[in-house]
């Protein structure tokens, strides 16, 4: 692993001797709501609110914050971040997709990464005063490009995590 | 939904009239690995290393960092944060739980979100040179403590996000 | 001038003696735009799109920042920010209220202020690619409670600034 | 506006096909204080205090922190921050004007502003033990040069805004 | 060891349990210049500068910046911060002295040295472009009161330290 | 002194027609233990812990926060940082050394000494309550490379800074 040094110890990269590349990364992350929290997020009836512009720039605003979050990331000057959303009726999810763009010479997928699992704890913030339950993931890497070691497209589709077993959404309380 | 008014805009909820109590709240995380990657980190054979402690370290910060992260969130002045890493072999996962404890006007479930989160993040970064096709999740409350709302415990389990199908870790690249 | 010893020498005020008390302040700005860029932020016969809740979120986020961007502010744990806006058609103007409240030793007008600041710093970026002749101010406190300096508000009237004489919105570029 | 999509959200534009190319941009800014303020400020018959270094030192870390502050923009490497300072005896104004320099992909406008609102609120910041009537404002940009849209340079002249009318500065206490 | 358990893991000690008590800690640090570098510092003839406000004002910030620092370090809401400077001509040495007070669950001695090491390191930064050879050091706790391990005095005194033997101050290059 | 104007005025100098270089600086710090906490701190006996794990972050995330730190600083790129420790028995001594790379307009030097201070002051955080009498010191620039001025290595050597006299570690409690 190249953050372990060979007796283990952490370290950051040297990538001085690399030159820079168009760098390219897609994430995506889910959560799943509860019934009622599913249908307060999504609006229904009411007038569109900010929720997921409070998610979208969270998510903008955590990806710029990138290499102080994460010990060992290198700071990249981030052309472009992306943040879209979808809602999944079946599973009462919002899917969450973000990218990121710089020119440099580590990868952005941290970057993306990062602003996928902000944009979904921001979502769960603003839904937690109604559903505890909310459960996050999977987050994962959708695809990369640049850099040496070529591009990457995960094979496979990923499914929101279900709410747990045993536990109907916005019941748990005690 | 308090974080939103009735017209739909985001909003810090006014918390001046809660009297602080004591608060806990305890989340948990997964990471899911490949084959290589999860001996690898797990350090068979080799000298025990930095990589938990780099998650260590990375949550506790977030933890701290939340307010900044979390548009809508208080600041609050933690009095403990805590992560625990356990392996776990046959789903080839790591589970982190991150706990967190406050005297506050406010719960400190985002705290220990963050942190599971931003934990799950950084172990994903030391990975990521042998294997892109680690899985973040699922990430949720476990329990919560203190603040009007009373205690809370989530029912049933949670199970690691499996990899996704037709992607045999490791083996996602071209 | 308290934040200044009697040789000059900048400092950060001793409250160490002083009780926490309920605190509020209300701050207002102001932002003047050229015709085409009020006309489109005011979103004529568009979707209702984020440009406010950017805004929001910007200020929100700024006052939580207040004690590390003014150099001698004392952290305050923030109880409530709120940030409402007004069109002005007459003026072309954006009109920022920003609220901020706290139980602390100090006031919270810096961060009242400092949420309306990068409010209008937000809308600004987001409009300059039309508009570069838009005037951020007046940004002034309106009122303030809490302290033993007591309750403040002020009285009159501002006008928001004009664009400048001889430059016509978007006409300035060269 | 670029920095929204054509249905209403906030993005941050994709700078990645541009060409960094030597950016500059001046902004200027005022601060109106009292009458007991103003001469405090300037320093009447005292020894020249830090008053003017805490307001240049807020301000250049200011514009570094500003990708942080202002939610689209993109970070830039800056060459260069400054700040200067103006008395205006006759409108009891400091006149604040700060320059930024980058070699970079976007332009770096927002940097001089942010630079000089934050200058302004610490001057605030310092005397508002004696005044609370001090007004902030015009903040404007002077000129621009670098990028693809051109120099620009603003026409007009911007004056210091008065204090509001039937507020007598350091009178408005109760 | 407090901050490492029985297993050697890094922890944030529980300080819930902890009722808030008035903190203090007075902290105290040198940096040692060549010849040059100390006559330009210290001003001789010239107009009194920035010099020292540069180094008080990124001592008070680094202050403020504790908890993000240094990683298991709680949050503090300090009451102040104080930077002092004395110029020791037999030594060349600039001799800071920082002090914090808090009333919190936890003490306030790593505030006071970081403020201590950061305006030292301002104060380098200032001076290197005449002399690469300035030392830092040393760095100690000058007392502390507060808190149930009681008050604490530093016995004897620390001199500053001298620059490396063999090399003369602003000679080492090449 | 490049970061004073010839008013004594800071200034965060214009590197705006300086062409990018590749850069790297060393730096070494010290900090001096009684004989209780220096043997607590190797581990004489007990599992290899996180401590210098802990410093070692410390070190690498406070390289990455320099340009906010440092007031007159400019933001770097980092390609690498590195922080390695040694533990000097006789002198009951850490010693670190923290080295940065960058390709950039500017030198590392700055990032270097940060990295070595922070790592430092997380050292006595983590000793502090088992020895107050911790020293940190000398910290020192071992040598820097790029950049038209050339490069430099220290002549000399530097010793750790002794805890002081009259001051047995572990003993000046009252």
């Amino acid at each position: 692993m190249t953050h372990l040094d060979e007796r283990g110890r952490a370290r950051m990269v040297d990538v001085g001797a690399k030159a820079p590349t168009r760098r390219a990364a897609l994430a995506e992350g889910f959560i799943t709501l509860g019934h009622e929290a599913y249908d307060l997020a999504k609006g229904g009836g009411l007038p569109k609110g900010d929720l997921l512009a409070v998610a979208r720039l969270a998510g903008i605003q955590a990806a710029k914050w990138t290499p102080h979050l994460i010990p060992l990331c290198h700071p990249v000057p981030l052309d472009e971040v992306t943040l879209d959303f979808e809602w999944d009726d079946t599973s009462r999810a919002v899917r969450v997709v973000a990218g990121s763009r710089a020119e440099g010479k580590t990868g952005v997928e941290m970057e993306a990464l990062t602003a996928c699992a902000v944009a979904c704890l921001a979502l769960y913030d603003m839904v937690k005063g109604v559903d505890k339950e909310a459960v996050i993931g999977p987050i994962a890497l959708l695809k990369k490009s640049g850099g040496k070691s070529g591009d990457y497209r995960r094979r496979g589709r990923l499914s929101p995590c279900p709410t747990p077993k045993g536990a109907p959404a916005g019941k748990g309380r005690r």
